[in-house]
């Protein structure tokens, strides 16, 4: 799914409607002049540095932003200017069939009367708020730009919950193995669970971090208003931040387990071997005794002797068989 | 105990006197007007939205507020508006057939003159309170809206301490278990233990915050006197995150101990192979060695011969088994 | 020890004198008439509510701190009223039989000319106190009451060094135990005194907060000299918890010295395994070979073939033996 | 690479050139006069101690900063004078033979119009940084010598990405090598690794406290625009110090993964011994039944009696067998 | 080397030169008049309390002051007082036989124009500073006695970094055992060596702390000058902080490496013992069957039959070590 080519989405809006315009260059870009108040511009696919440069001159962006924009490896954070507010956060999908976990930088610039934002991969993060946003009643077009980059990472913070629920199933399926079937690999798969935990628990760290600011501290770029609704997704983040460490906390306990039952599995193999050679062992002493080559030996010459000495063979293995079961060693689990 | 149908339940009271007012639909409680300085309206049963809407309509509750209360997982907080302080709690509870605890979200609003309840299951957590505000003397009526929210308060940290109980006996338990009785399936009894006291104070450590912050700051909607009052279930509060730490810190202990016993039994196991097949080996090999075809042989032709050979390999075995009791190897705990 | 009947002492003193008086119940009390500056009340067992109401109506103690009084479970705190400062702290004992520690709630009041003492047991805790005022010289009696505060909390902590040699003796043996005996109840024994040193955690942290509080903070219940020995015995607290610190990572260590030494006996007894198996299985092997029935076989016919057998074992055994002397694998240790 | 000869290269420039001398000597550097606005010092070898006096006069540097200097031991930090800055960081390399890093303590004083740079051997570090210097356009030197000095702290912690990476790669290599070959060696390989992740944190911990010193506060050496660079690179050392939590994590899981693996391979073993003790012993009774000395047994006269017993030898093995196969014992992995 | 009899040393010294006396006794000391303006008083041997309570008297100190310096084991801390500043530091020292650290409590009092310096021991700790007083050039006697009481403390920061080197040795060698020569006694030591980290991060810490103030905050007793030397102490202070945690680091790799050791050759000797069982077990079988009495077997009449048995002994034991072999099972490391 990686962007073959650019896309330039550009969404007009103010409270009357919205109009939504798609560029296929960053040329024909250049013949647009806006007719509504508020400015959505998404961009996907970053490896076009015409394209960054283009924007960033037209919206007046600080080289250091365009730089932090196309390094998709950015820690969340926010950085205030003059003009606008650079924001980074992070967007996660669940790759099933690799039961694992992706993730993709988003950057969001807000400006007084618009919100740009760039990511690498066109991963339909945003699509909901885009039907909110084109929706008849038109409530979210009333609101201003800050409401939309609230929005906008409100949509990415609903999504850490859904990973969440990812993470749990894969932890509760490795304890499912770690307690019936522990194998080396399993061990590989825990850690590797552990690290996608740790790797979201870098990404939202830092964006709680920057909601907590943000809803706090006085800046014009938020209403008062708005703040009150990111200082709710700030709440959703702590609380995803303790879920996540329940979640390592459980992954940390599985290893317990896992180290557990490869104990308990040798113990069983060891009270297998002991089990079987205790049986055998006193019948093959009294097979060795009455192969002895003394000229006078009791029973040798009985009709049955041979039986009695089978008797006491299986005598012998019943009366071990029956401590081991007062023992409770027969049950190999 | 899922609620079936929503139950809305009204208390007015001043110093004077208490009424009681149960509404069957929201269609009801309309037509009813207020006839005392204080109310306390408690909700059971979150499902139906058309309640949460009149009643937020009705106190002029906001969008979000009304949203938190819905969204029955809430981290505890207080949230400060102009008109009314808004504060999520949980109750938690004891289900003895299936060893475990259960919580509940408790939400509290608290307004000049009144204090609106919410939670989803009726779970009869604030009967005692009920009792006292109904009780002869009247000496609760006299206080104000906000001594009634300090009294659910405290009735909700109370029961931390009945929980904290369960907890420690649960761990005691498991102690005993660990020590005699060593199955994998403790191991899996302990992780679930550790994670319900993980749980629990997920619950506790943001209310010590919050009541914390309540019990210290100046606001207008807990008088000075009151103030004192929560202070003392901030200190609860503290008390039950140290004895939760005790209790996660014994967890980690019976850990040690179960893999410790696990290892024991390894130790055993192994001892009693060796013991068995040492007080065996010997004796094989003497009868190996009179089973043997030279023609020329000491003791086989003579006539007690074979009580000679019996009689080394008793004595073999007596002087392995005397080692071994020498090194207390023959007890096998 | 528990008290049969609460035992209420007052002293008064000043500069002048001081004297001593024990009543027998609350009713004497009554008709007691002050007649020197500064008293000390002090009451053991707590268990008559009656006592307490009269003591808290007669020096209007706020109900909180009766209840808080009343209930011995306490967190150490100090709350500041305006009459008068409510400080809880913890007294320790060694139960040299149990070799176990026990610990009793303090409840010290220090209005402006009075102190009052509350403990359920009479521990004997402030004994050295009580002689220091009642002593000739009486350089005691001429401070404040606030320097018969410090004077008590002082006692508390210097016990709690006392306390912390008995912990690190009870270390130092389990230590040894753990290296020449270890024996799963030695973990349990371990997790006891681990135990012991939280529990005198819990009660020393919560007392260097309170004493760093009083000791910075200006109040109106300390002069300004007294809290430079506040100072001081803060500087203790903050000694104790370090040294408490040493001893639970002491106690850490210990697990590991414990786990470790349980290893090593399983290697000591596989490796004994392993040499008797190996020393006897050549012999045995031998045996076999000369019990075979071919109608040819060297040495059978020999006059000396048992003995060049015999000789066969003992040389296998011994090259075998030598071969483990090599590794070191015969002592036992 | 140590520096035989120390070596002393002097860059001047300004807006509209750059001129470069080096000296052999610092005799020779004393005719030198001044011709450009900006200077840029640099030393390297630091074991005459003579050049570092002579610098140390002509700039003015206080004893304990040239201590410092000489010093190559020194923590990350920042010293404040008023006519200059010192600060100390260290550069890392990579030692691709012995796969381990390396590193040099670079000393950077920040005057009004002088930049002085101090290193042990010749690293090559700074060589980007000085071709931006020589560069046509000369946008690098049209700003002060603040930005130059964040072009040289910006090299040194850009390496640290490429330093991360390398340690990574020993991580992935070594956890390959954990799951498939456990050696003991391998642990102190581990270890190894931990050490260089360590001593790497040590060195950017405090740089990065330097960066967000330097970047926030006000002060006289950078400008307010150098600043926002300095705020970038103090972004960059966060993300390496994540980065570098990430790879301890995962070489404190490697630890699990080999002490797991070895556990394993114990239990193949003991399987392994289980599985052909057990094979044989039947066998071996069997065997021992017909050579019993009996004058009347069944089978011994039979004409294929002989291969009745080695069928039945022959059937306990594969009936044996066919347990563990159906246990999977019998795959050694 | 514990001091019989107390002495006492005083040095008088300005920027013109320096006198030195012995005290034999407190008496002799009576009659003493200064001479010159700054005074540093030296005392070894604490345990007589007049010299203490004479000191005391003639350099005002308070009594709290004069405990603590008799009272050996103090926390380092600084108290600041009107006329004086008191300060503990500890003293440490590496006693080569018994490969440990010893430490000695340093008292230091700074006054407007004296330096009293006290310790039990006379441990020469102070040797150097004496000699920089002495020296010709008389550099040091100009500063004022901050700068002495500096000096020392320098003094004892330098010895710091030569114990740490003390600890690394032992660690590298405990390292060099732990893979080599893992034996329970090991464990005891490794506790030792972390004890002693323990202990001397117990010294260190609190004097960071003091040596941050001190640097920072405005002082009389501290010129700004001496002020930026004790910074750099700091310095020093943090830097052997972070390395006695990477001490403490290695020595907890330390006891994973012993364990895993342990684990490595308990799998040794259950692999040797597997070998020579499954080596000698095939051999034995086969010797049993040809020791069976049947009528008719095979083999038994031909001339070389035993030697075909030996060649099947041989051979079976020759494809399982082959087979042992392929596994490199056969090296015992």
């Amino acid at each position: 799914m990686k962007t073959e080519k650019p896309s330039i989405t550009l969404l007009e809006y103010d409270s009357t409607g919205i109009s939504e315009i798609r560029f296929d260059s960053i040329e024909e870009s250049r013949n647009f002049t806006r007719s509504r108040e508020k400015i959505w511009l998404n961009v996907y696919g970053l490896h076009d540095p015409a394209i960054m440069a283009e924007i960033g001159r037209r919206f007046r962006l600080h080289p250091l932003i365009q730089e932090d924009i196309l390094n998709t490896q950015q820690r969340p954070k926010v950085d205030e200017f003059a003009e606008y507010l650079y924001l980074v956060a992070r967007y996660f999908d669940y790759d099933a069939p690799a039961r694992c976990l992706t993730s993709d930088q988003i950057s969001i610039v807000l400006g007084r009367n618009f919100v740009l934002t760039f990511q690498e991969r066109a991963t339909g993060a945003f699509e909901p708020v885009r039907e909110r946003l084109r929706a008849e009643t038109g409530a979210m077009r009333a609101h201003g730009p800050d409401y939309l980059a609230y929005a906008l990472i409100d949509t990415l913070v609903d999504r850490y919950f859904i990973m969440l629920d990812h993470l749990s199933d894969l932890a509760e399926e490795l304890e499912e193995s770690a307690l019936t079937r522990p194998t080396p690999s399993l061990l590989a798969e825990i850690n590797r669970v552990k690290h996608e935990a740790r790797s979201m628990r870098r990404a939202v760290w830092p964006l709680r971090e920057v909601l907590n600011t943000l809803s706090r501290a006085d800046n014009d770029f938020f209403t008062a208003d708005t703040r009150l609704y990111l200082r709710d997704i700030y709440d959703h983040t702590v609380h995803v931040l303790e879920s996540l460490e329940s979640v390592r906390d459980l992954l940390a306990d599985l290893l317990d387990i896992y180290l557990s039952s490869v104990s308990n599995r040798l113990n069983t193999e060891v009270r297998i071997l002991t089990v079987l050679t205790t049986l055998f062992m006193p019948a093959t002493l009294i097979a060795g005794i009455f192969g002895m080559n003394f000229h006078e030996m009791p029973l040798l010459a009985d009709a049955d002797g041979f039986w009695v000495a089978m008797g006491l063979m299986g005598g012998a293995a019943a009366f071990m068989a029956a401590s081991f079961w007062r023992r409770n060693w027969l049950k190999t689990q």
